[in-house]
Formats: structure tokens, sequence, C-alpha cells
């Protein structure tokens, strides 16, 4: 069986996407970052994930010691209503958050002889992150290339054309536990209803 | 004044790219990485560089739960002796380092309003390993405009194509604290002598 590292948030996409892997035959082990997020329920939830599925993983800390995300820095306000079709890049983005994830992931690939790196990253139902688009991970797949002794290790973004709404049908087919992802960026006990993400998750499921 | 991000691991190439960026009247920040390197040296080195040269750093910790080189594993050996000219990348590459490193560089930078992100690599007196080239850097260059909000950061590598003895004689014309920068791999209380780092570093002096 070919390794995979896959990225776990804990939400729909990193979710429906360590089970696509695994059906495509891959053996798995799970990244997730505890990378000072508002709140732990993002690491619970993909810790649970993972061990529900059976997959082994790792927890990388990583402390920024800057600021410049309001999904970091709880004196800011994560954006409400906002127009999620808005090409405007909102304050929740995270400078090279998935450069670093992914310069994570590369590592554990090479060090742990994986082959492959998937990333749940969409380009569709988003926030407009500039590090979510194709043209990204084309540029990324370059550097891997460049950077890195083992010459062959994937980078796949299989859910990067798909709507919310048909990532939400993809899961439920492949049997992963939806119920159990994380997608509100504040951290109550209850989603907030009206961040990006709690809206992108609305729709995709109204839509599906 | 620009500001501008600089990569700062304590040695000669680092410490000589911070003295240059001054030169060049960037207003700059130095980076350090505790990285669980063998040793404490390094991250020292460092601190006490930036605070000579009066520069305000960041100290950003990571631990990588997982193994893969020499320079991290205390049970590994660090190489002895080995032919520097060798095209074989030896154990004490660290899979994705630079590119872990550079993507909180441009996190940092970003965050900051930073133009600018330095780095030492060196692709003339260097072990091959891969993400010291000038493809690598291209690949990287390509990768912050596609990723980033901020699409003008430079990714600046002033000594790429210098040799050591050159490296040093430019250190020694800026006024870079020499003396304090740490090479060696071992960390013990004198160079050991006979890593990659300490003989590049003794030809270098050699030559100069």
């Amino acid at each position: 069986m070919t390794r995979a590292v896959v990225l776990l948030s804990g939400g729909i996409d990193s979710t429906t996407t360590l089970y696509l892997a695994k059906k495509k035959g891959y053996k798995c082990a799970a990244l997730i970052f505890d990378y000072g997020q508002r709140h732990r329920k993002e690491v619970d939830r993909a810790s649970r994930i993972s061990r529900m599925s059976g997959t082994p993983y790792k927890i990388v800390k990583i402390k920024l010691p800057w600021n410049g995300s309001s999904l970091l820095d709880k004196k800011k306000r994560i954006p409400a209503h906002r127009k999620i079709s808005s090409k405007k890049i909102p304050s929740t983005y995270v400078p090279a958050r998935n450069t670093i994830f992914l310069s994570f992931a590369l590592s554990f690939a090479e060090a742990t002889g994986a082959k492959a790196v998937f990333i749940g990253a969409n380009a569709v139902d988003f926030s407009g992150y500039p590090d979510c688009r194709p043209s990204y991970y084309r540029a990324l797949r370059k550097l891997a290339r460049e950077g890195m002794k083992e010459k062959d290790i994937r980078i796949l973004t299989p859910l990067i054309n798909l709507s919310k709404s048909d990532i939400i049908k993809l899961g439920k087919k492949l049997g992963a536990p939806l119920h159990l992802t994380w997608s509100c960026y504040s951290g109550g006990n209850k989603p907030c209803g009206v961040c990006d993400s709690c809206r992108i998750r609305q729709k995709g499921f109204s839509e599906e």
C-alpha cells in the first residue's frame, strides 16, 4: 500500500478527503495543526475523526509569534454575514497558512516514505483565500520537485473543483462522519451561523 | 525604510546576509528557529548576533513529531570527513526544512508589512541540499505570488552564487561579527572540525 499524508482540520472538506484517500487504497496518516486557533474544537474533532477512521495521526503545535489574522487573534472580530462571493480576502486569512501546513506535510511525507500529500482545498465554495486556488498548487508541486530529496511526492487536491454540496454528497457516499465535523470559526457551544465557514456549510447542506 | 525579514541561524552566511540587508537600507527583523537542533548554540548565537546588530528578532519553536535527519536525531551520527563535493545528499538534510522556515518568514513578512525576505542560501560551497539551489528559489517566488495576499514580497538570496571565502570577505567588509558565528552541527564546546559544516567553514577561512 502506498502511504499518504492527509491534512485534517476536522471540517467537511478534509474529512471527505481523508475518506477518499482511504477509498483509493492509500495507507493514510493524518496531520493536524494546533496553531493558535480561537478554539480547540477543530483539533478535537480532527483527532476524533482520525481515531474513528482508524487513521494514525500527528498533531503539530505552532505558535506564530506575530498577529495578522482574526482567526488567531481573539481581540479581532470574525466577519459576520459577509458576502461570500466577494473577491476581497477576509480578515480570517492567515498569512501563508497553507504554505506552512503543506511544508510540514511534505516533511512528514518524506520522513515516513509517503508518496502523496492530500489536502481538501476547494476553490468553488470558499472565501477567496489565494492558497486554495489551483495555480497555487501547481506552483507548490514545482517547489516540492525542486526542494525535496524525494522528487515524486504527489500533492493531491481532489476536491478543488467541487461545490460544497458535491463534497457533502461525496463524503456521505464514502461514509465519512460528517456529523462530527466542525466548521465554525468562532468555536462556541453551537456554530455561530454567521461566519463565512458556517454559511458555506449551510449553503452546502441546503443544496445537497 | 522598507522592512525585511532575515532568516538567521547564527552561521556565517545568515549573519553576513543580515549585515548586507542592513547595509542596503532595510529595516530588518530576524527570524530564528528552535526546531530541535542537536544543540542550543545556533539559537543562542543567532540571538546574540541579532542583539549586537540592533535587530529585533522572533524565535519560532517547532517540534517536528517525526524523525528523518541526523541533524535532529541524537541517536544518528553526523557524517564526518565526507567528500563535500559529493552529489549525494547527506543525512543532515532535514525534509522540507527551508520550505518550513521560508513559509514562516513569508507569514511574518506579510503580517508585519515587510516587503522582503532574506535568506543566506548558498549553492557553491554547500552540502548539496536541494533547497539551497537557485531553481528552488525561483519556484518559491512563484509560490509566494500565487499564495499570498500581498503579491510583492521579494525573496532575496544575495549569497547564492558566492564561494564561502567570498562570503567571509563580504562579511568582514560589512563589519559582521563572524567571530560569534557557529557552524558545527554537533554543538560541543569546540567545533568538531570534521562535519560538513565545519569543513566548509575551514575551507572558506583558509582560502579567504
